[in-house]
């Protein structure tokens, strides 16, 4: 079921517009997936995320696997009827969390044993077992485990974790290949720390067991935004040009701009939703922060022509007094702008690139802000 | 622009069917009004109010002017500009609030004075003060201000109170009556303790003034229930037959039915809101709390039948689960099925009074209570 087209190239940059296809539906690509780390995208439903315009969403397998549990989810034939969102949803391998979240976290070949930062529980992920919980869960495009190194890495440590990393990836595919869901799609993850003979060396690696899609792990975990972008630069046209490529954990909307230039199909953050429950506001002309006495008496809202529920509904004065009430309210509406902004922000990259105007476009985008 | 209109009454009891219609709307009686407090019923949008039938939403008079204060709800003309909704508001005098809220609140015959509970500011409300800011809000129901005496109170405290309370509505109508918004309605409140002899002079007093509505102020204080029924059943008979009847703060759907049946025609709690935040969820099988570990797999709805978003669209399980886990879209949802039920059990009580099937509607509520 699960497949990748190129629509188009721009003839001025690498950046690319693609249509993936799932079980689930289709995500037109370049594209922002919201993340819903415990089966909810936080504080908006289903239908508040179809409304913005989402196409897929991120699940967090650490977090699902901990609480509610693969026994629960089973009972509900995956995390789509669980949660109640139709639509594509990629989860990752749960590796990320567990080097961040949990403690205790140790990695021998088998896999890696940590304990859960919930109730310092003892767990052991295997590459087979994440792929078991992922086939649980019913993801339309499942991640490797991989072993994602902190930043500032040793090349020494950054080679030992990219050549566990791709030995996992041989044991996830055997064991995807192996289930009952192959019509679902698994994603490899390119490691290397930031050293770019590693970065070319794991991708090549991954390129041999061969992926439906590949990722660039272990980027935004600390290092300068120009590192991450010469490591991405540097990453992707490696990549099969006929395979999606997605950036794990980014960014900015500066940094989405720039990665689309640079040939990334897919991303995911938290930035929109974590910011807009700090009450930080994307706009076209620049981020808000609403708490701002400034916007005490604005009648106005949180940004001019913005076709979003809270734009349409909401002055900045109200979504002032929810936020400084700590209303609940206030996330949610916050939530609704900030995904808003970002899926908008893509699909008007997407409508660029099909109209081979992509650099106009990213020009016009710094200029805004600079207004 | 206010009026009342009395549309059936049971044979069987006092229950009685109504017709309330403001600037805003038509309010079918009895009524439960949604509490939201700071311009926000809690966690929910206006649009998901009138999705579970919600006609009239209340205001506090005393959060409001705190905060975001009357400057700011006087640039959007009003409360529903404001919040974005546009059906009836009441809003309360604020004088509750300042009794069990606010610091060292002195009471003399000039109004009240107290400190912010949130920033230690001083402050004076007076009788004419209460209905400006309740005009600047523009309620379309507003409220006289009383003083709410605490309970157990003595008979000589309870007096004063009474004269007090009394003494401002007299004074309330009159500054209603000068201002430009006499299409909207003032109700006086009455009091009298736990004294049935007091209750009833109060009432007497308050209909000498001469208001749109009453309501029965004093009530779920800290009194046992049956006490409040009493002190109910005592006073509704003095208050005339044409003006609706409401009873503030109240309360569990048992007293609702109780009440309704002593003939009482408007409602308002925190308990449907406030309770799903904590994870009590109300059913016609009597409340379940969510957070039982009972219901980890269970794939039923919180109430089987029901017809809310909640219950249609998720399982017990997924509510536990983000409950567990805090998401907020826990409290969301929760809400959603409380407000639903409080509200679709006051117009079944509604449809029964209109079909005089009201002590029937009464047995049948109990005996699933039971079952």
């Amino acid at each position: 079921m699960f497949s990748f087209e190129l629509i188009a190239h721009s003839t001025e940059s690498r950046a690319r517009a693609g249509m993936v296809r799932t079980s689930h539906g289709v995500v037109e690509t370049p594209v922002f997936m919201p993340v819903g780390t415990r089966g909810s995208v936080k504080s908006v439903t289903p239908e508040e995320l179809l409304a913005v315009g989402a196409q897929i969403i991120l699940g967090n397998t650490y977090h699902l696997y901990l609480r509610p549990g693969c026994d629960v989810i089973g009972s509900f034939a995956g995390l789509h009827q669980f949660m109640h969102w139709d639509g594509p949803i990629l989860t990752d391998s749960g590796g990320f969390q567990v080097f961040s979240l949990a403690k205790l976290a140790k990695i021998s070949e088998e896999g890696v044993t940590f304990q859960s930062h919930l109730d310092g529980s003892s767990h052991l992920l295997t590459p087979e077992k994440v792929i078991d919980i992922q086939n649980c869960l019913g993801s339309d495009i499942m991640m490797c485990l991989d072993d994602c190194i902190q930043y500032p890495a040793t090349r020494k440590d950054s080679l030992t974790a990219l050549e566990i990393t791709t030995k996992w990836a041989k044991r996830c595919k055997q064991t995807w290949r192996e289930s009952e869901t192959e019509h679902n799609a698994l994603f490899g993850i390119v490691q290397g720390s930031m050293y770019t003979d590693l970065r070319q060396r794991s991708a090549e690696e991954l390129m041999i067991v061969d992926f439906p899609g590949y990722a660039v792990g272990g980027l935004s975990v600390g290092e300068p935004a120009e590192v991450m972008l010469e490591m991405a630069d540097y990453t992707l046209p490696i990549l099969p040009d006929t395979k999606p490529r997605y950036i794990m954990g980014v960014g900015t909307p500066e940094n989405l701009v720039e990665l689309v230039a640079l040939g990334v199909d897919m991303f995911d953050c938290v930035l929109p939703t974590r910011n807009a429950r700090n009450g930080q506001i994307f706009t076209q002309f620049g981020t808000i922060n609403i708490s701002n006495a400034q916007y005490k008496e604005d009648t106005e809202p949180l940004e001019s022509g913005c076709k979003c529920y809270t734009c349409r509904n909401y002055s900045r004065a109200y979504l002032r007094h929810l936020y400084m009430a700590r209303e609940l309210l206030a996330y949610r509406l916050n939530t609704i702008h900030n995904i808003h902004y970002f899926i908008s922000f893509m699909k008007q990259m997407r409508q660029a690139i099909l109209a081979d105007k992509f650099e106009s476009f990213r020009k016009d985008y710094y200029q805004k802000l600079e207004n």
